[in-house]
Order: structure tokens, then C-alpha cells, then sequence
């Protein structure tokens, strides 16, 4: 893994990507975005709306990544219990917050809109700051290191951009890739070599078929440019050897 | 979650997913196998290619489930660390299996053709049995309960349908969807009293947004064919309550 000074990990809360149901799309997208930011994405872990599990899993994660994101369980139903599951984790009771109430009214426009189901929504952990739902209107939170945010892919990254200004961003992370028609078998060899001679650059080859035919996708990563291009080069160099 | 008396998970080996490089579509098509033949996935890991973090993550998901499944890392490149990992992981030495030298033979014809690169796919840890590779030749493998297969979907794929019939499958899960063109909270109260009733069925509301409003998929699922007819009827009501 290419080191940039930031880490981060991902805890999808979500029985519907568990059962097949759902493509999860909230992976890629944040695995993206951190990556322009230089935040390397350290572990995904997509667990039960099972509150022992949630408790479990964010605890394991936040003590060994700058920051924690989650995704799903905020809304207003008996299976949204990613709220009272983090408050758990970090053993702080869960209150109504006045500006995640506002939030819910200016939403809803009429107090008596407000129903009980939406009222959960309104509920944070002691001490959290509020995310803005731009979509939505109930709000997402920050508790420490950790992002609670919706697991609706629109949502969550209507939330992401409100919060990402505030995130501390590690090197960036230069990334190139050199294809190749032939098997990765073919290259393994100069590829182990230029990845000895380059530690700090992280050399990745991703088989797959174009056609029927074999075809290799070599990605490099890191963060030294000098590293980046004398690295790539020697890649090539190998590439064009083989293929020829 | 639904209990059907089986349960899994998966392990991703994939720096190129956690780097945004790459969508994930293993877990959905794995996820929706297992279901069909009643198999709770139970959590999925996406983790980065170092070895001690295979090794950890595999050790604490082995033991809480009847099936783990890895993808990914298992080619001929220097990035390929999931078999000497799986090894690390049972405290077992990595060695040249006859059967996968075989198998390597057959698909590239020539012993010549067997460069040290290639040579790797057939070290497996002492033990393991073979999982066959329909695409490309080089086998995956079964250690105990854990299946390590390919990363590439259609190998993947080729793979698990060759062990599908050697695992024991749990009680059928029934699953139902009733739609609805409203926000979840309207019916979130119904849906809390018939979760409380049927605590055997789970029960998941699943909102997006449809040309721009609104909509919920409220999905049951179980395995008790009378409870799930019940909690489906009761909820169709309480949507049909609520939207009238």
C-alpha cells in the first residue's frame, strides 16, 4: 500500500449488500474521492445491522485509521440502529439535538410532519457535530474520527462533500498504468525485480480478458514523482521486451 | 439476519478495490448464490495485499463461520501473497501440489511454457485440496472451510460453481418485496410492530428516490413459509394504509 501520512477505513452497515440484493456503490466512490484526497483507504468492512457487530467493528477500526467512515442504518426505521450502535461504541448515551431537530424541521416544513419515526432521526451521540444532508434533511454526524453517513449512494456523497474541506489530506498519490497484451505470467519475473528495486512504490498487476485474450493492467502508486517515472519507464521497458 | 443454520463470509484480497481502481463485483454475485442455497453471508472484508493483514483477518473470520471464501491474490505476480498467507494463516508449509503442476501442465501444453512465475500457482499449503479452474488453468484451493479462489469475476465464477455442490446448504431463505411511493418514516411505526410480532423474519426498508420522490422497498425475509406469508400480508396493509 502506497503510505501518504492518511488512512482511512469504510464500515458499511447494510443486510441488503450481505443478501445480494444491493450492489454496493458507496466502496468505489469513497475509494476515489480519498484517493484524490492522498487518503489511502485501508479496509472495507461490510457487516449486519446487528448492534454487537456494529460496536465490534468500529471499535477494531478507528483505533488504527485517521478516519472512519460508515455508511447506512440513520433513517427512521426499526432497522436504523447505526445511531445508537456508535453512541454504544463510544459509551456516550444518544439525545435529541436541537440542530438536527431544526434540520428535520426546515425539512418537513410542519412540526406535525414530525412523527415519532422521523424524530429518531434527530438523535446523535453526546458530544457528535452534525453532517448536512443536502438531499434529505436528516442529518448524518462526527463523533472523533469516525463519519456516520447515509447509505443511499446520493445521500452519502451530498454529505461526503459537505465534510471533505474538513478532512486533513495526506501526499498526493500518483498513480500510472502500463497495459500489456500477454499473460502477467509472461512479466512476473522483471515486475518482482522493479518492485525490489522501487519499495516505496507500489506495483500492482490486474489480469483480465479483452476478447478471449489475456491482458494485464500494471498500476503503479506512489508518491515520489521521480520514483513514479523511473519506475514506469523500467515497466515499460520489460512490457515492450515480452510483448516483442 | 436470517437464521438458516449456515453461514459465511468473504475476504477480498484487492489493493485495487480499496484504491478505487476497481468495482467490486464479487460480493454481490457470491452473496446471491449463497442465499440461494441458503447460506447467511455474514460479513465481508476488504483488505489490502500484506500478509499479516490476510493472515489476522482470516483467522478472525474462520472461526465464526462455516464458509470463508477469499478472492483475489492468487496469480503469478510478486503482488500474489494469498497462498503463502492462507499457509501463515493454518501454520502449514507452502508446497508444489502435484495435481496443480498437472493442471498447469495441461492448460499451457508445454513444459517450457512453466516459467518460474507460473511455477507459483501450483505452491498450495500442505493439506489443502484442489478447486478446480475451468478459465485459466491455475487451481484455487480449499483449506479446512476456507475456499480461496480467484479475484477475476469469471474465474470466480468458474470456480465456485465447481464447489457449489460440495457445500451443505442451509433452510431455503424466502425473501418478499413490497414497494412503496413514500418516505420510510410513514410507515416506519407499522413496520416496528410487525418486526416485534414476527421476530423471526427480517425485516429491511430500503428508501431511494424515483424521478425525484420517494420511494421504499421493504424486503422480508425468513424461512418459516407461514410467518413470511403472514408478515407480507400485514405489511401490504400498513402500506396500503398509509399511501391511500
Amino acid at each position: 500500500m502506497v503510505e501518504t501520512g492518511k488512512t482511512a477505513s469504510l464500515l458499511i452497515v447494510g443486510n441488503e449488500i450481505l443478501s445480494g440484493r444491493t450492489q454496493d456503490k458507496n466502496t468505489n466512490w469513497l475509494a476515489e474521492q480519498l484517493g484524490e484526497m492522498g487518503i489511502v483507504m485501508q479496509e472495507v468492512r461490510i457487516i449486519p445491522d446487528i448492534e454487537e457487530v456494529i460496536v465490534e467493528s468500529l471499535n477494531a477500526l478507528r483505533k488504527t485509521v485517521d478516519y472512519v467512515f460508515t455508511t447506512g442504518g440513520i433513517g427512521p426505521t426499526h432497522d436504523d440502529i447505526t445511531a445508537e450502535s456508535v453512541a454504544k461504541a463510544f459509551d456516550v448515551s444518544l439525545e435529541r439535538n436541537p440542530d438536527a431537530y431544526q434540520a428535520l424541521l426546515d425539512h418537513y416544513k410542519d412540526e406535525a410532519e414530525l412523527t415519532h419515526a422521523r424524530l429518531k432521526m434527530a438523535m446523535v451521540p453526546h458530544g457528535a457535530e452534525l453532517i448536512h444532508n443536502p438531499v434529505s434533511g436528516a442529518p448524518g454526524f462526527r463523533i472523533d474520527n469516525v463519519y456516520v453517513m447515509a447509505g443511499v449512494p446520493k445521500i452519502m456523497q451530498g454529505m461526503f462533500h459537505g465534510i471533505r474541506s474538513g478532512l486533513e489530506t495526506g501526499k498526493p498519490i500518483l498513480s500510472e498504468t502500463v497495459s500489456c497484451n500477454s499473460a502477467e505470467s509472461v512479466i512476473a519475473g522483471a515486475l518482482q525485480t522493479i518492485q525490489d528495486k522501487y519499495p516505496n512504490i507500489d506495483i500492482g498487476s490486474y489480469p483480465s480478458y479483452r476478447d478471449g485474450k489475456p491482458h494485464v493492467n500494471i498500476i503503479l502508486h506512489g508518491t515520489d514523482e521521480g520514483d513514479i517515472k523511473n519506475s514506469v519507464q523500467e515497466v515499460q521497458e520489460a512490457v515492450g521486451r515480452c510483448v516483442a
